[in-house]
């Protein structure tokens, strides 16, 4: 039982043990291809999140690592993601720090609690809480967030000076700031980042067709072409250092420091930890969400599965290593785990190595990161969340459902229009309001029987048989508090229309649940029904509805029966007249 | 159609057209015990609300014209209500305003932000809102208020000097006076306080039994035993005249003016608005919920119907009138409607004549009310909550489902721990949360066909024939964004387990909705199963769901085929190998 326990809480402990030869090389392979495209993506990320570069590279060593630990995926790349980034950029940029220091201590402290809030969740398996968050929502926040991000690099990309939480801000500034550098462009920056983004999005395309043709296999032409990115990053590198772009007005990473920080603990404020709080449930949320449907999907494609209680446990203590170790926020990402899938990583391991790989790297590359545009990790960035802006969503949910719909455009809306924390919180409560709004009106038939057989259908669509002093009602929805009123409601419409009634049959077929709140109505039509000397009978009763009434004195006390089968319950009626 | 229109939003225009005199008599002699029975109930809610006590007779008289012309319930007798008066206190003290004036200000302004959301909500028929509020927590807030309320007057009924939000800090500052009284008592208003408590408590249970035993008719008995409270009233009121108490020590209601007010707006400030509003809007919620269903039991009695929409317009002018006749916030309270449709109230116009006979009684009762004891007041509002106070639900829900005695203990805790409005906002939000966790995880059965039938059942409980290649899942929950996760793991875990698996079966018999992020779910899992070589299937969607999928490309998508009966789909599979 203690290596089944130890197994629950270290899914380390199962695959580790059968660790062989063939899946090191496997593991190996993938961890190199993840570790160059993960490089210039964590110095563009922390740049997203208003931070210096490094912190990008230290929230990309340590969370692999505990993630290997703890996490159940074996695809899954633990590290910064475009969204969460913009995220802990909104959160921290609220609290108007103008200190460096105070800044970076800020973004680790949201590490921390989003750390500690997923390990929290994980270990009360309170994993269903990620559910709050539709799909529908979370598309579109992902389309609006992607708008902002992309938005927001136009001013490295072009050497002026902008920025804003929501649409309208990032528009005025932007356009304040081009109209001012008009008669002066930045040009060295505009080359630069439009070079690179041309490049970027050309080789995104057509890179792949590219090698095939000359010659490459489909899987390493694919592979190769998602490397290409760093060609650009070399590339624009080598432009800067050689022609002394730096000098002439491009911004370059600069001096980074080499090699890592010792672990630390992020100093505790308590003002500093309630004004991150919500921002950090928000960003370990979103997180989790977008880590455990990739993960997910990864798995299935290999008839695996993962535990989401415990990818809670793996994300949250990737959140507090990236936060012991100098990072902030990070999440499971798609494109880089998507690359880790293909290059065949074998088990977790593959993750540690890559980790191990940039640790390295910290130590030899920080020199040469000097160098680099920062109008090329611009340029990273709006290639790599240019695919994440999807309207088709929107006219999905149009078609599918004006409910969706409503969601949809809420979380879009709101979040271009006010920022990414009121988007999602708009998203969650116009879906559950939306849903409880369709449950509290639920579809309601009247039913009769279909001639010669057992079978009862809406009268307003079949030619059915009914008897004017029973009324047969079918409501296809569980009875709960959001729809108890419209039941009574509806009830007492239809009794005050039926002189001649005298039998009320509820036809229970789709009811999953009856809450305290129906029971109640139901004991109160009842006894209403009663009064008027009408009874009131069930049928179709599901099991575990009934189980439910057994404990409760409504059984008792209805006037009526509780029949197996509708057409039981109006033979039963006519029989006993 | 313009008649149809006005009867629409002016019920009067209906009932008024055939008013007759026999109706007359039967509302004229409602509206005299009602007008009895209102005044000291009136006085004691203002008290109860903080305010001086003419104030309750103001909000008396133009609420119930009001709701007279915009009200559809023949019983409903609205005016000011324990639990309403206490939210009143409640949101008026927090504003911590010491001007008498400021004070009058304020609740009148809570009673016409109240009135306008309430006819807001009426014009745009959103009644659903309500819903929000369960039966479990608007019992288990009744009977926390009712104790906040009792114990809240043990200071007038005992001439100390005490109070508090909350039920710690009023046992701390009722057991801080008492101590400090002990060596002084206040005489003349714990004997006058306490002698009337007795009585009320015991005529409520003996006068009637009593008075029947002398000689009246039960109806004529119940009528005069619900109208005994009037007796303490002239009693305190005449013993303490007659002794000169309030010169030693007896709190008297004191100088009243006389007549009635000019009809005003509350002044104008946009902070007072923006510190009202939320109090306001919890107020118009909860008093709407009584009122309707008050007002739909009353109405079920008669074989009528009353318009739940139509009522927040009646309520919600109810309130607005409230508020411009210089009173507080109004709702349709339980026991002075029963005495309205006990005494035999025949059309709404018997709250029009209530209305006349209290306006008439400001002017002649006003100078004699000044002798009435505050500690009588206290002792009538004691005595009117308590029949409130019943911890019954608990226990039932306990019995019943723990989800709904989660929600009521969360609300009679917070509401006494914290306060009347925590109270409500958390009785909502545990009770939204119950619902979609436990529709976050539905119950799922894996069924197989009961031999020699068409049926199929759940594995686990009967004997039933399955096939290795064939997975049968029957989902017992609408498909929605709460439970799509549970699904794709659910089912990613059964074929995980099953290798020889080629086909999967969703029964939907008792899904009654699929939102588009179950769609999307259906939309992944299909496709995913695709890649394995496993086709997906449904079996017996429902129409209404059949119709939203259709407008979706799923029915084009999917690997496998959409069944009328689950039975027909395992036929058509095990045929067609």
């Amino acid at each position: 039982m203690a290596a089944k326990g130890l197994k629950r809480w270290l899914p380390i402990v199962e695959w580790g043990s059968g660790y062989q030869g063939r899946q090191f090389a496997d593991d190996m392979l993938a961890a190199v291809i993840v570790m160059v495209m993960l490089i210039p993506q964590s110095l563009a990320y922390a740049m997203l999140a208003g931070l210096p570069p490094e912190m990008g590279l230290y929230a990309s060593i340590l969370p692999l690592v505990a993630y290997t630990l703890f996490g159940t995926s074996r695809a899954l790349s633990v590290g910064p993601v475009a969204v969460i980034s913009l995220m802990t950029a909104a959160a921290v940029s609220r609290l108007e720090l103008s200190d460096p220091a105070q800044i970076m201590s800020a973004a680790m402290i949201l590490a921390l609690i989003s750390g500690l809030f997923l390990v929290l969740m994980g270990v009360l398996r309170l994993g269903f809480v990620a559910n709050f968050l539709s799909h529908p929502v979370i598309a579109g926040f992902i389309t609006a967030s992607g708008i902002l991000i992309a938005l927001g690099q136009v001013p490295a990309l072009l050497g002026i000076s902008a920025g804003g939480h929501n649409l309208a801000e990032l528009l005025h500034s932007l356009l304040v700031a081009v109209v001012a550098a008009v008669p002066d462009p930045n040009w060295p920056t505009i080359i630069v980042g439009l070079l690179t983004l041309i490049y970027l999005f050309w080789s995104r395309k057509a890179m792949a067709p590219l090698l095939e043709k000359i010659g490459l296999s489909a899987r390493a032409a694919t592979m190769a072409a998602r490397l290409s990115p760093i060609l650009a990053v070399v590339g624009s590198g080598v432009a800067a250092w050689s022609l002394n772009l730096g000098d002439q007005g491009l911004a370059l990473v600069g001096a980074v420091p080499t090699g890592l920080p010792g672990l630390s603990l992020p100093a505790f404020s308590m003002p500093l930890w309630q004004a991150l709080a919500g921002p950090s449930v928000l960003i370990a949320i979103l997180g989790f969400v977008e880590s455990v449907s990739v993960a997910q999907g990864l798995a299935a494609k290999k008839r695996e599965r993962i535990d989401p209680d415990q990818e809670l446990i793996g994300l949250g203590s990737s959140n507090i290593a990236a936060s012991l170790a100098g990072g902030f926020p990070v999440a499971g990402g798609f494109s880089r785990s998507v690359v880790n899938f293909d290059a065949g990583a074998a088990t977790p391991a593959a993750g540690l190595f890559a980790a191990i790989l940039i640790a390295a790297a910290t130590f030899f590359l920080m020199p040469l990161l000097a160098w680099l545009p920062r109008a090329t990790l611009a340029a990273t960035i709006i290639v790599a969340v240019w695919s994440l802006v999807d309207f088709s969503i929107v006219k999905k949910a149009w078609n599918y459902s004006h409910a969706d719909f409503l969601a949809v455009l809420s979380t879009i809306v709101v979040t271009l229009g006010v920022g990414v924390e009121a988007g999602v919180g708009a998203g969650v409560l116009v879906s559950i309001f939306v849903h409880l709004y369709k449950s509290s009106r639920p579809h309601v038939a009247i039913v009769g029987e279909v001639p010669g057989t057992e079978h009862f259908r809406n009268v307003l669509r079949h030619q059915v048989i009914t008897h004017p002093h029973i009324l047969s009602l079918r409501v296809d929805e569980s009875l709960y508090f959001a729809n108890t009123r419209f039941l009574e409601d509806l009830i007492y419409k239809e009794i005050a229309e039926r002189p001649a009634l005298k039998h009320v049959i509820l036809m229970c077929s789709a009811v999953n649940e009856i809450d305290l709140s129906a029971l109640e109505s139901l004991e109160a039509i009842n006894s209403r029904l009663g009064e008027l000397g009408i009874r009131l009978h069930l049928s179709e009763v599901k099991g575990l509805v009934m189980d439910a009434l057994k404990r409760s004195h409504f059984l008792h006390d209805i006037t009526g029966k509780v029949y197996l089968s509708q057409h039981q319950a109006v033979a039963d009626i006519l029989l006993a007249e």
